[in-house]
C-alpha cells in the first residue's frame, strides 16, 4: 500500500503534482455534487475534493474511515489559514475504501466535547488528535537528543533490573509474588539508584537511563503509577561536572525542539536563600518581587502586633508590586488573607497601599511616620504600590508569602510565558525531622554526601547540616534532584547512625550494597530528570496525561483495558497468595 | 577530580606527554626498588612505573585502590604486545589514593578462576573486566543505532505500560497486586503486543520501542526473567516494507559494530522449504549439506527397512558431507545415531561411505547396485564422501538429519564463523495442533493475519493454512519473529472461531482491543527482535549473562541483591494478600 508523501507535508508549490495519499477520513462536507473530505495522517491534513463522477464512491464514507487515493494537487480558490495545507486541494482521481469505521464515541477533531474518562476508556482514538500525536513525537525526540547528547559525552545507557529487591521505603513499592520461591517478592524500583551506584562501583564511569520507576502512591494530578526518569551518573566528577552535561542536555534539548536559547551556565542559589529569598525551594525566577525581611525597621515599634511577633522571635516580611495598588479592592484583599490563613498557617495578611505619596492600608494607622518613611525608602515606593506584610514566625512568614508571591504574579500576569528560567538548588539540608518516627531522616536519602565542614556536626547539630543535594528548578517546577553520593565507607555508617540506623539494621536493609563499597569505590554523583515533566513544559500543558500514550487516571486506573483486573483462582495458586481482602465493590 | 585522558588510550605517539590519570589498580609488581601498576579505567589498561622516590607512596597499595596519579609517558624498554598500551608506560611523579579496597573475593583480571554464582554475587566486580565492559558498551552501541537508524525512517519511540493488563497466556504472566483495589492485579507484559497494534489504530503510523518485557517461564540457559526487544510496528506495509525496515537495521548494526558488510536484502525461504531442505524452521545458512529426499530412487527396492518406511508413507532421506567419511569411524557413527534414535525417535540412522569407487557402510550390502548408483549419481559422491541415511516418517527424519546437519558441521568445521547469514523464513502455519488443550490454538499468535488465498480453509482444513508470521534467523538462531496482523474484525472473528473461542470468550479476554478494531484501523504489521540475541551474536558469546549488566541465574535468582525475598506483613496487608504456600527452605 503505497505513498507519496504525508498529507500535511503539501504546499502551493506541489500545485500540478499527482499523488497517492492515505489516510483517516478527519471531516466530510458534501456541497452540491461535490464532496469535501479532510484526510488525517500523523504529517497533518489535507483536503480532497471529490467530482461530480468520483462523488458516488465516497457517498458511503464516513469519519474515520481510511481511504487510500490518488489525485492531483490544485490551488484552492481561497485559501484556508487554519491547515498548513491551507493554500491547496487534491482532486480525487481514484478512491480505495482500505478500512470502514463505526461511528466513534467521541469526537476527534474537537477535544472540548467529551469528558476526559470517555477519552481515555477510547485513548486509541484520542491519540488520534494532532496534539497528542504531536507531543508523543515531542517527547521521542527529547529522548533521540538527550540520548545523543550524553553518548557523545561518553556516557553509557545500561539497563537496570525491573524485577529488584525491596528497598527501604518499601511501602511504597510495588511487589511481584515469585513463582518459583512462593513466598517471595521482587519490587518494582522506584529509581535505578541502587543499580546505578553499583555501576560506578562497577567502573562504568558514566551511565545513562531513561528508566522506567514505579511509586505506589495516592497520586497527585501530575503523578502516575509508573514513570520515567532520565537518570544520569558519573564517577569523578562533582558538583561542577554534573551541573555542567545537565546544562549542555537542556540547552541541546530546548534549541531543538522549542528553538529557546539557554544561557551557558544556570544561576546557583543555596537552599537556605532561596527560602529567605522567594519563600520555596523551586521559586519561579520569570519574576522578581522577593520576599523582603522588614524586621530590622521595626526593632522599636511600638506597634503591639509587629512587638510582639518580634519578641517571640518572629519576623516581618513583605512582597512589594509596583503599581499594583488599584488591582487589589478590600475584597481582594481578603481573598489573599484566607489564602494564608488557611493554607499556610498565618495568623493574618497585613498589606499597605501607596496613594498620593501616603501610605494607607491595615497597618498605616498604627505604625509611626518614621517606621512608614523607612518602608518607603526601603522599598522604594511609588504611588499605586502594593505591599504585603505577614508577621510571624519565620517558617510561616515565608511559606505564605512564596505562595502569594506565585499567585500575584499570576493574576498580574508578571510571568513572562516566552522564557525558561533554570536555577539550581543547592545545599539542601542534610537530614529533617520526621514528627511520625520522632528522629532525624534523610531528606534526600542517606546516601548523599555531606558537606565537608559540616560533618562534625552529624551527632551535634544534624538540623545545620548541609548536604550536597540539589535540584534543577525550571518555571518553578522541580525538574531533577541529584546527589553527590557517600563514597567512603566510615562516613555511610555515621549517616545511618545519625538517622538512628543500626549497622545490624543498615546491613539487613542494604547489605549487599554496603558490602560493594569496600572494594574501591569512586567518587561519584548524578541526578534523574523527570521526562514527563520536562516534556509538559515544553508542550506547554499541565496535565501529565497529554504526555504519556497510555495513561491512568488519579486513582491508578487504566480505563482502556480495565486494569488492574482481577484474575484466575489458577494464577494465584501458582504464585502461592491468596486475597485477604477483597475490594467492596 | 580532573584526568586528561583515558589510560588505555594512550600510544608511542604520546611519548613525553604529561597526563592526570585515573584508575582502579589491576596488578601491581615489584622489581628491586621500582614498583609497576597496572591502572585501569573504562577506556583500558595503562602501566605506571614508579621510580625510588615515589615507590614509598605506594607501599601499601594493593589491587582495586583507586589512584590519580600525574606523570609523563615514556616509551619502554621493551613493549608488551598484549595491551594496547603496550608501547608505553606513564613514569609517576604525583600519586593521590581516591580509595582504597580490601581483597576482592573474584580475581577480575582473570575470568576462569571462580565459580559463576560467586560472580553474580559480586556482579558490580566482576563488571569491571573488561570484557563484560565492553559488552555493555557493545549493547549501548546497538540500542544507538537502531534508535538513529529507526527515527531516520520516520519511526517514533512511544513507551507503553509495564502494569499492564493480565493476557491470555496469562499463565506465564508476573502479577502486580493492586493496593488501591485489593483483589485486583496489573501484570507485567510479555510483549507490546496489544499497545503497539493500538498505537497503529490511533494513527502513530509507525512505532518502535526497544521494550522491557517479561516471561515467568522456567528458564532456559538463554533466558531470563526480564528481556529487551526492539520492538517496531508500520501501517501500511507488507512484507517487503518490514523486512527492507529491518535489513537496513541490521546492516547498520553489522557494519558499525563488527565492520561487517550485510547482502542488501536477505534470502527468504518459506517455512515448509525450510524443514524440507534443513529440517529447522531456523537453520544455520553459513553451510550446505541440504537434506536429500532420496524416496524416489528406491520406490521399487527390495531392501525390506526401506520397503517398510516407504509403504507406511514415509521418506528415505540422506546428508551428504564430502570428504569426511574417514572422520567417523564405527564408534563414531554409533554415537550419531544414538543422537537422532534418543534426540528425535527416529529407528535408526544407516549410513554408506564412498570407498575406492565403491560403496560401502551400513546399508552398502542390502541395497541393489543400481540403487546405488542411482544414489552415487543423484549426490555426485567421490572418494571418501559420507552419507547418513534415516529412513522413516517425514517429521522424524527432517527433524534428525536437521540436527545432525548442524552437529556434523560443528564436529568437521564446516562453518564459517567469520560470516554472518540472515535468512527470513516465512509463510508459517497459522495453527497447530495442542495434544494438550486437544484443539487448535494460533501457532504465533492470534492476532496474524491469513495467507489471502487460505481464508477459505480455515475451517475445512486448518492444518494448511499458511500465515503471514515469518522469522528473521541469524546462523542458525531466531532473532525476531512477526507478523502481518488482521486489520479486518470479520476475519478476527473468524480465527478466534476457528481455534474454538467463542466472541463472548474472546470480549471477555481482549474486548478492548476488539472494540478498537471497529473504528478504522489501518492494515499493519511488524517485528520484535530480541535484542540480547542480537548483541550476545555480535559479542561472540553463548551467555545471555554476558550481555545483561544485572542478570539473575538460570533458576531466576539474583544472587547480589539476593531477590525476590521476604517482605514485611504490613507491606502484604497493605495489598491485601497473603501468603498461602510457602516455599520450603
Amino acid at each position: 500500500m503505497e505513498r507519496t508523501c504525508g498529507n500535511g507535508t503539501l504546499r502551493a508549490a506541489d500545485e500540478g503534482r499527482k499523488v497517492t495519499l492515505i489516510g483517516w477520513v478527519s471531516k466530510r462536507r458534501n456541497l452540491g455534487s461535490l464532496v469535501f473530505i479532510d484526510l488525517r495522517d500523523r504529517s497533518g491534513i489535507v483536503q480532497v475534493t471529490f467530482d461530480e463522477t468520483m462523488a458516488e464512491k465516497v457517498k458511503d464514507v464516513r469519519n474515520e474511515y481510511i481511504l487510500q487515493v490518488k489525485g492531483t494537487v490544485a490551488k484552492r480558490g481561497q485559501a484556508n489559514p487554519k491547515l498548513a495545507t491551507g493554500e491547496i486541494e487534491v482532486m480525487a482521481e481514484e478512491v480505495t475504501i482500505v478500512n470502514r469505521a463505526e461511528t466513534a464515541p467521541i469526537n476527534i477533531s474537537d477535544d472540548t466535547d467529551t469528558n476526559e474518562d470517555t477519552r481515555l476508556k477510547y485513548r486509541y482514538l484520542d491519540l488520534r488528535r494532532p496534539v497528542l500525536q504531536n507531543n508523543m513525537i515531542l517527547r521521542h525526540k527529547v529522548c533521540m537528543i538527550a540520548r545523543r547528547v550524553l553518548d557523545e559525552k561518553g556516557f553509557i545507557e545500561v539497563e537496570t533490573p525491573i524485577l529488584a529487591r525491596s528497598t527501604p521505603e518499601g511501602a511504597r513499592d510495588y511487589l511481584v509474588p515469585s513463582r518459583i520461591y512462593n513466598g517471595r517478592f521482587w519490587a518494582l524500583p522506584q529509581s535505578p539508584q541502587i543499580y546505578k551506584q553499583l555501576l560506578m562501583i562497577a567502573g562504568m564511569e558514566k551511565y545513562f537511563q531513561i528508566a522506567r520507576c514505579f511509586r505506589d502512591e495516592d497520586l497527585r494530578a501530575d503523578r502516575q503509577p509508573e514513570f520515567t526518569q532520565i537518570d544520569i551518573e558519573m564517577s569523578f566528577g562533582d558538583e561542577d561536572t554534573i551541573f555542567a552535561t545537565v546544562e549542555d542536555l537542556m540547552k541541546a534539548i530546548f534549541k531543538e525542539t522549542v528553538n529557546f536559547e539557554l544561557e551557558d551556565h544556570f544561576v546557583r542559589i543555596p537552599y537556605a536563600d532561596c527560602i529567605r529569598r522567594f519563600g520555596s525551594d523551586k521559586p519561579d525566577l520569570r519574576f522578581g518581587n522577593e520576599i523582603q525581611d522588614l524586621s530590622d525597621l521595626f526593632k522599636d515599634t511600638e506597634f503591639q502586633v509587629f512587638r510582639n511577633c518580634l519578641d517571640n522571635g518572629g519576623v516581618i516580611s513583605a512582597l512589594h508590586f509596583e503599581n499594583a495598588a488599584d488591582k487589589y479592592s478590600r475584597k481582594g484583599l481578603d481573598k489573599l488573607q484566607e489564602f494564608v490563613k488557611h493554607g499556610f498557617k498565618a495568623k493574618a495578611l497585613a498589606y499597605l497601599k501607596m496613594e498620593k505619596g501616603e501610605l494607607t492600608g491595615s497597618v498605616a494607622k498604627p505604625l509611626s511616620i518614621d517606621e512608614k518613611n523607612a518602608v518607603i525608602e526601603r522599598l522604594g515606593l511609588k504611588d499605586n504600590d502594593l505591599v504585603l506584610i505577614i508577621a510571624d514566625n519565620m517558617k510561616i512568614a515565608n511559606a505564605g508569602l512564596g505562595a502569594l508571591r506565585v499567585r500575584i504574579a499570576k493574576e498580574l500576569g508578571l510571568i513572562d510565558e516566552s522564557v525558561y528560567k533554570f536555577l539550581w538548588v543547592t545545599d539542601f539540608p542534610m537530614f529533617e525531622w520526621s514528627e511520625e518516627e520522632n528522629r532525624w531522616v534523610a531528606a534526600h536519602h542517606p546516601f548523599t554526601a555531606v558537606k565537608e565542614e559540616d560533618v562534625d556536626k552529624l551527632f551535634s547539630d544534624p538540623e545545620h547540616v548541609s548536604s550536597r543535594a540539589y535540584d534543577l528548578v525550571l518555571n518553578g517546577y522541580e525538574l531533577l534532584s541529584g546527589s553527590i553520593r557517600i563514597h567512603d565507607q566510615d562516613l555511610q555508617e555515621k549517616v545511618f547512625e545519625a538517622i538512628g540506623l543500626t549497622m545490624e539494621k543498615a546491613k539487613e536493609r542494604f547489605g549487599f550494597f554496603l558490602d560493594a563499597f569496600r572494594y574501591g569505590t569512586p567518587p561519584h554523583g548524578g541526578v534523574g530528570i523527570g521526562l514527563e515533566r520536562l516534556v509538559m513544559v515544553l508542550a506547554g500543558t499541565d496535565n501529565i496525561r497529554d504526555v504519556v500514550a497510555f495513561p491512568t487516571t488519579n486513582s491508578s486506573l487504566d480505563l482502556m483495558s480495565e486494569s488492574p483486573n482481577t484474575v484466575d483462582q489458577a494464577q494465584l495458586d501458582i504464585l502461592g497468595i491468596e486475597i485477604s481482602n477483597k475490594d467492596k465493590e
